[in-house]
């Protein structure tokens, strides 16, 4: 389905090559630096360093509370800016002379601190980007300085949160557009500004899309690059006179030869009586033929899809035909899409019967854009519609039924000490301790549970029973017996490889390198589709559990009732 | 109230400077570059050019259908960033390279007119950043080649939507809060990407907010950066035995002084009887205030705001009170916001009727976080809450009750022809032609209506009665009386100026300088305040009419007969 619309784009080597060294030098987006922080972060860190606690080892741990979208499953993204950021984390003097500005009664040793401080000192140990994570699960661990692990925060967060939110929007609107369709990001105009549309582009690709509009982002990531026209091109004609030129170029025995396009057009539309459909109109599909003979896909809805749109389409499809070109199809962007496919799919196979053309036009790429969303498609997929292509923009970008991930950033242990936040609201708490996190499979090589352990628990075994349990519900507890384990966090950034080894360079520190966007793309659609499709029901789905071990289930609950006050009533 | 939360800063003369060199430089993000665009856009201008159609003289409008958040008002931001699109576009060589890659077939000349290509053919007019717009009055009007201006569509929407959708949802949560609250936007890990938090803090900041947490936000902008400190600095003490530094720095006589702070603030705690409070958030209290003795302001839900928090701050207050420094106030984070709030204040009152304190603690500021919105703003206030600040993240920059503003950029005229997009949705009609905006001011000074006119009609004139109606609907008209006419468009951007004139640098094409960012702040501010309280209305808000005259309503009337195609039924 890779050429349903047209300038689809072959991948050169060149292109691999960009992308390989964007990846792994800076951040996409240059604001992505160490003053995108909020500013308690760094006066937290002031006080942290006061108090001499700046290097204390502590360990942070990143994820969310809930699935997005009232689904039960998210699909993490975004670790390849994380990383970027980490590897590059550095301040400026003119970041330094700001801050100075902004804490005007600091000691002047915090600021040469903060000058000499990058990411040279701190681990991480993450989720592989692309695979389905769950509420609680850690997706991310930081272990360093408490300093630096502070300042980290909500950059982490920036980078995470909205990647992973996109991404999944973008891999329920697969499942729901079913295997065969295809799907298009158009959201760029919609998005939080540049980089939100550049962030929208490529997590989108990387969670089943097949392709974007946004020129910058299909150059800089070689994501395939997609588009039609637009009404304005439509409008840009009045009549067939507005025609400057009126021949096409075709090749034949290797030249270039012009040939009269528009009284071939005039001669079809004569045939088939198509004589009220708007002139305007036709001129535009003319003069878009004439620049991509190969590449025809109209945009039929300026004036009236069925009275005009339509038929305009085919006269200059069979005009391109009898010149051995076929066109592409046509986009509807108004009106009752369910509807208009199947009509329109029922006017091509009629020219089809009735100019004895076989196979030519019922096969045409139908695609539909305006407002789409997973409901909407999954609303045109119970009324039978006849479309092959979606384009989707505003509903995807935005994330409309979720508009943020609310993934959070949590001490989590500091010298050893595991530590544990308290809350009005129960479901605040935070797992204390640093912590393995181990996927369980059962027979049918379906995911059936996360456990989280204490770090220096042994591992689940292969066929060894053992007690799951809720981390916080008493009542909530299971038996399994694993026929697959699979550790979920692996260290992929170690800043003290280059302090222990005689590595110079930051690919040193990075322990695994990170995927290109189409096998992250690649791990995204397998991981989808090996979801047990309970998880995946759009209405009421099965909640995926993540649980705790006994042991770790125990040292909660002292921990709790160590650290949280007992009021008088 | 702009030192309610600590670390508020003085402008600096510097940061004054730094922000006018920005501002009329580059966008402020790199991504923000001609080929942030949609394909379609280039391969309609292939198309164009094909046909010889790229210098004709076109006009298109940037409006929007429906105002946000069910509302019947939008402020208009983002020009700022439209302008320094236009005033730096230029497509480089690597670009070019690419888009040959893109369109493998295309003339090469096409290519040449690309890379000198630049806006120094076009105009915009504007309606000024942070005057409250409505629906399909144009904001921006653009005028120059067709080729061009078609080419500048997808950025300037990505540009103009977020920026008004977010400045427009930070005004409405002004109001919401009321005039003597304070506002502070902490939304930076929850927005889209970078520049999604980027642009956030700005047009928040614009749209009415007090300050940001966003640092990089502050240093570009020069916005108030403000900060308290998170659970994880709490979490981060176990007891008092983690303080490695027992004093705090006074200054005395001009030099600093190490005190004993800890005991001090044990006896005050001994003294009130909050034995049971927890000491690890004590210590972290304790740490806070000698980093920050004249900025403490406590996040006090980390255990249990009312056993803990609360009487945690008094303790430590009480002891910074005694070296002559005044506590800020707390945070609340969890809860029932409105309950804590008052119980909060009650407590404050206490202390200080118990010790005799005067006002000392009953004036304490009050800062809630926490899924704040719109919404919950207003549900609090008809509790009666004690907040004196709100800090608001998600909904602020998600926009969650609509995340995407619908602006739309359209085709209205080419060679002096007005050019019509019919639709089957009848709110898709465009209304066509180049056209003059005013804005006409009733007896009371408040703004009645919005009258669109062919640019060649005479304007309105005051004191003279007009025929107004509404541009689709025919049963809708009125006559109005203005006391006052105001045009809303104004010419931003001469390109042509420097062709004309000696003119050598950008400057001289912008023809209004971009106003300081505070200086827009005013504007909306003082706009949002000028409109009729009806139409302000969180809930069925009165609709503010935009109308066509009499002669633009007969035209567009006789060029959708002429357009449309009439069906055989």
């Amino acid at each position: 389905m890779s050429n349903l619309l047209s300038h689809d784009v072959e991948r050169s080597p060149q292109k691999k090559a960009r992308q390989v060294e964007i990846e792994f030098d800076m951040p996409s987006n240059s604001l992505c630096n160490p003053m995108l922080t909020d500013m308690y972060q760094i006066s937290m860190v002031y006080a942290h360093w006061l108090n001499e606690k700046v290097d204390q080892q502590a360990v942070f741990d990143l994820f969310f509370r809930k699935c997005p979208f009232n689904g039960e499953f998210c699909v993490f993204a975004g670790l390849d800016e994380c990383i970027k950021f980490i590897s590059t984390y550095k301040f400026t003097e003119s970041d330094i002379e700001y801050l100075k500005e902004l804490l005007p009664n600091a000691k002047t040793g915090f600021f040469d601190w903060l000058l000499q401080l990058d990411c040279s000192t701190i681990k991480i140990y993450a989720i592989q980007e692309g695979t389905a994570v769950f509420a609680k699960t850690p997706i991310l661990r930081i272990e360093g300085g408490l300093g630096i692990g502070q300042l980290l925060e909500t950059t982490l967060l920036n980078c995470v949160n909205y990647a992973s939110l996109v991404c999944t929007n973008a891999a329920r609107m697969k499942i729901a557009a079913g295997p065969t369709k295809s799907l298009m990001e158009f959201g760029l105009r919609r998005a939080q500004g540049p980089d939100g549309g550049f962030s929208a582009s490529k997590y989108s690709y990387m969670g089943g899309f097949d392709g974007t509009s946004n020129v910058l982002a299909g150059k800089v990531c070689d994501i395939p690059v997609k588009g039609t026209h637009a009404h304005a091109y439509v409008m840009a004609y009045t009549s067939i006179s507005d025609l400057n030129v009126t021949t096409i170029t075709t090749v034949q025995h290797g030249k270039d030869v012009d040939i009269e396009f528009v009284q071939l057009v005039l001669s079809k539309r004569a045939e088939l009586g198509y004589n009220d459909t708007n002139e305007g109109e036709l001129a535009a599909f003319i003069s878009y033929a004439q620049a991509y003979p190969t590449g025809l896909l109209a945009l039929v809805d300026t004036y009236d899809t069925v009275a005009s749109g339509v038929p305009n389409f085919i006269c200059v499809s069979l005009a391109l035909k009898e010149l051995g070109y076929d066109s592409v199809g046509i986009r509807l962007d108004s009106g009752d899409l369910a509807y208009l496919s199947v009509t329109a799919r029922t006017m091509f196979r009629d020219v089809d019967e009735r100019l004895s053309l076989g196979e030519c036009f019922v096969n045409k790429s139908i695609v539909a854009s305006n407002d789409l969303s997973e409901d909407v498609i999954l609303s045109l997929n119970l009324q039978n519609h006849d479309i092959d292509v979606f384009g989707i923009g505003t509903n995807l970008v935005t994330c409309l039924k979720q508009p943020a991930l609310g993934c959070v950033y949590k001490l989590v242990e500091i010298n050893k000490t595991p530590r544990i936040k308290l809350s009005q609201d129960l479901e605040k708490l935070v797992i204390p301790g640093k912590k393995s996190a181990y996927r369980l499979y059962g027979e049918n090589g379906r995911a059936v549970v996360d456990v989280l352990q204490h770090h220096d628990e042994n591992p689940p075994q292969v066929g060894v029973k053992m007690l799951v349990r809720h981390p916080f519900e008493e009542s909530k507890r299971a038996y399994i017996t694993p026929y697959k384990v699979k550790p979920l966090l692996t260290l992929v950034w170690d800043g003290i490889r280059s302090v222990n080894s005689t590595a110079t360079n930051k690919t040193e520190q990075l322990c695994t390198p990170i995927p290109s966007l189409d096998s992250r793309r690649s791990q995204c659609l397998a991981e989808v589709a090996a979801l047990r499709e309970d998880h995946k029901r759009s209405v009421n789905p099965t909640p995926y559990k993540v649980s705790v071990s006994e042991s770790l289930y125990k040292f909660i609950h002292e921990l709790w009732q160590e650290n949280a006050p007992i009021q008088n009533l």
